[in-house]
């Protein structure tokens, strides 16, 4: 009798129903939805589904113009020649495949077949995920993607894991439903795990009568406002800490394909070439790798990969979340637009896995460069020092002090994923600070004044209290919340501006104003 | 001192905020759309945004191929010749215009400009609305706008006021959050309003306790399921009745521009070639045109118009509603696809108001002529009478007998818009239907046999049961519901197949079941 080796054991997920709320447990199957199974048994003749006649569609054929996969990214760089460009002459009508009827009319709920087959070959490709029992639905991109998922898991009441510093429009959804946070620190390999474990260890005694929290909502890569990315091992830690106390992981990860090397002071890094096969095997594992059970939900997004108009991305979870999904999807949104998946469609297969890898390598680099010339110009504006080489308190990563001076203004780690840049400001050494001492809140008061000064200078940055998940009601401080006294962040991120020009002359003035308010 | 004429008065919403339920009056704006407008003043440097540089998007332009507005769209004309399409060589990179980098970003939650405005512009021509200081608002299309709507302004255990039958994937929406239907009856004119001051005025006293319903679902034109479109007359006793009673009315408008003229079985109606302006005056008016008070979400959809695949509709209501409807998109959909929508701006503003006026004229000529043909197949199978000169229970418009027969088989009122017939069956003529005399709901097991023996024979309808809106758990059945005994409904669909050859086959398979059903 042979037994098969542990990696080739199908792993199915355990039953996970108890985590779906009443809502969602209340849903049936759209019965519209249930006939068209039978409209496309052969020969049947239906006089059910109000579909319109595809005759009646106004479009005649699509060509799209893309970039090959192998295209030059830099911003200098010129654009493809025409020749170069993949005609994506995809969508003619009444022709052999026919895409443009598809396209036009009401589609299935859980995407466009050749759009989720790309989706799960590249799902098992990239992540080796731990189980094959998962699906993939496609929705509307994340943000529609987390609310269905609050809408899937979460009840009034209820209190979300979540990271010290959280996604602001991720908090629009919980916040009106009353639901809270629970945060759990970080630190520069994000979520901390000996924090999650003592806040669900603790929960019983600290929050008595109040359920401990079941769902946890994580942005691990390239955290947003952060920047931090997880590694490996935290993951195994906090995946092992989420089997022991039952809750059910949201991986959140628009910006898993933006991971960078460290940022040196010294010697900054170079972008080096990377072969699809190096840029895979150079990405941190998805939870989906250590997701024995099926308590993982990921979210991937085209948004940061391809472009935020498609609205769409998808969820890959265990069968039982996704039928769940599926029930809210088809009355909720039905489905993504047909323009949107066959366009993506399209582009993905005629680039293939390989090409999509390539591109994303180059994307990449594009996104390491920026924030590496965004930490370039920090160096020339300010003296920029090791954290662990000052005694600024709480400092990680680097210290930007003013030029010249021993007066630290910031402080940040340089980001290993994503689009921002996390400063942690050092409020007591600006003299105007002592003006807000009165305060009810200080440090909120001050920061707010500060993004005015920076707006009128031209120069906006985004309030890092936006981050602060929201606790309720009687936590909306600094001080209420237990945070640090006399510390403000704000996020900066590197992604938009025309590199150089547009951005340095954002972070000069952004200079000068605060030169000015540290009284310098 | 002039007072100026009535028609010149700006008419300003009414207070209705008390409406909207607890969820919705905890939205905050998303601060970080808030930033967005800070992001467009002149000279501003953004480090705030996390949005893709246009140069990472891998699309160079893209050309559509579409229809003249005055496309002949009969089942058999040729596609329209080359020389004569529209090409939509909208979406060059990098040219003037620049549509492709709005397209492809992150776009505004209300909508893209351009296609408000047009949406806007046709509202005004074609509904003359009461009152201008309304906002038109976009969504994914009506299924996630009446998603929204239901998250705006219902509470669990509310009552939804509803046509008698109303659309399956609308109660999707209410039933599992713990809302239930207050079902009013409808005659061939839609709603009635008797029945519906009858509801309303004896709410308390037949349900003590339970709040009155403030929120009316309808679907005023091709009613889904039953074909009737509701006259002038009626629409302003059902608004006056609503402003007693302090109801809010969401118009479901999908098949405002498939309304008929009535079907006169002894001289079937001959398509009659409209000017654009011609076809305006046709249209029934919508509830906007007596809404002085602004209780009137409207929702219009261009899925039957160009495409359900575009994912695109748009609520029109009062100010304070489109704010907190667009606080929940920013955090649930966030925008539709960019593409759906440049792609319907291009084509509705080349096609102009007028020309989309004759578009729809040509359309609603499409499914004029697909009902006359499906009537006139139901006359070549069956003696078709009219229910007045006939003594069978409760019909109008037309009883189907079986050839050469007194045994009537069904009755439908001929629909006066949008793509259904709703066929009500007689099963006390069915011999078989005597089996079902001990089942808990014999009319049910019976009609669920008959579609499976439908089915069988390779035609599909779908169950009439679909549509009896959903009043509770206690109420599932046709007797619980105090609905008729011994009837039972389909609807079928005139829309979807090649006329003639499909929907014929189809019919004639369905006459042959029934023939055999009924014993004939």
């Amino acid at each position: 009798m042979t037994v098969p080796a542990p990696s080739t054991v199908a792993v199915e997920s355990i039953d996970l129903s108890h985590h779906i709320n009443s809502t969602s447990k209340a849903r049936q199957p759209s019965p519209l939805k249930d006939l068209l199974k039978y409209m496309v048994e052969p020969g049947m003749c239906s006089l059910a589904g109000g579909l319109p006649h595809p005759t009646l569609f106004p479009f005649q054929e699509a060509t799209i113009n893309a970039y090959p996969a192998t295209a030059d990214l830099a911003i200098d760089a010129p654009t493809p020649a025409a020749s170069d460009l993949l005609p994506l002459s995809i969508l003619k009508y009444g022709a052999k495949g026919d895409d443009l009827a598809t396209t036009l009319q009401y589609g299935l709920s859980n995407g466009h077949p050749s759009l989720v087959k790309f989706a799960r070959e590249f799902t098992n490709e990239l992540f080796t995920p731990a189980r094959q029992d998962y699906e993939i639905l496609l929705n509307n991109g994340n943000t529609d993607g987390w609310n269905k998922i609050v809408g899937l898991l979460c009840e009034p009441g209820d209190y979300l894991l979540t990271e010290e510093y959280t996604f602001t429009s991720a908090q629009g959804v919980w916040i009106p439903q009353g639901i809270k946070a629970a945060p759990v620190k970080m630190d520069e390999h994000g979520m901390r795990s000996d924090h999650l474990r003592q806040t669900l260890a603790e929960w019983e005694t600290k929050m008595p009568g109040v359920k401990r929290p079941h769902v946890m909502y994580i942005v691990p890569v390239g955290s947003n406002p952060t920047g931090s990315t997880m590694p490996a091992k935290r993951r195994q830690e906090i995946y092992n800490i989420c089997v022991e106390f039952d809750v059910v992981i949201v991986e959140d990860d628009p910006y898993t394909f933006l991971q960078f090397p460290r940022y040196d002071l010294n010697a900054p890094s170079a972008l080096v070439a990377q072969t699809a096969e190096q840029f895979k095997t150079s990405l941190v594992p998805s939870f989906l790798k250590y997701d024995t059970q099926g308590r993982v939900i990921r979210m991937d997004t085209f948004s940061k990969t391809i472009a935020p108009g498609s609205r769409v991305g998808y969820f890959i979870a265990n069968p039982l979340f996704t039928e769940r999904l599926l029930r809210g999807t088809e009355v909720e949104t039905q489905a993504p637009s047909g323009w949107s998946q066959i366009i993506l469609s399209k582009l993905l297969w005629n680039w293939g896995i390989e090409g999509f890898l390539t591109w994303l390598s180059n994307l990449r680099d594009q996104y390491q460069h920026r924030r590496d010339q965004m930490i370039d110009a920090f160096a020339r504006l300010y003296d920029l020092r090791p954290a662990s080489s000052t005694s600024v308190p709480g400092a990680e990563g680097l210290v930007a002090f003013a030029k010249g001076t021993e007066t630290p203004i910031f402080s940040f780690v340089p980001p290993t994923g994503g689009m921002f840049i996390w400063a942690r400001f050092y409020l007591n050494n600006s003299p105007r600070y002592a003006i807000y001492a009165n305060e009810e809140d200080p440090e909120q008061a001050f920061m707010t004044d500060l993004w005015k000064e920076l707006a009128a200078a031209s120069v906006l940055l985004v309030p890092g209290a936006y981050y602060s998940p929201w606790q309720g009601k009687d936590k909306v401080t600094t001080a209420t919340r237990g945070e640090e006294a006399n510390i403000g962040y704000f996020r900066l991120t590197y992604a938009m501006n025309t590199v150089r020009h547009e951005n340095e002359q954002g972070l000069e003035r952004m200079s000068k104003v605060l030169q000015k308010v540290w009284g310098l």
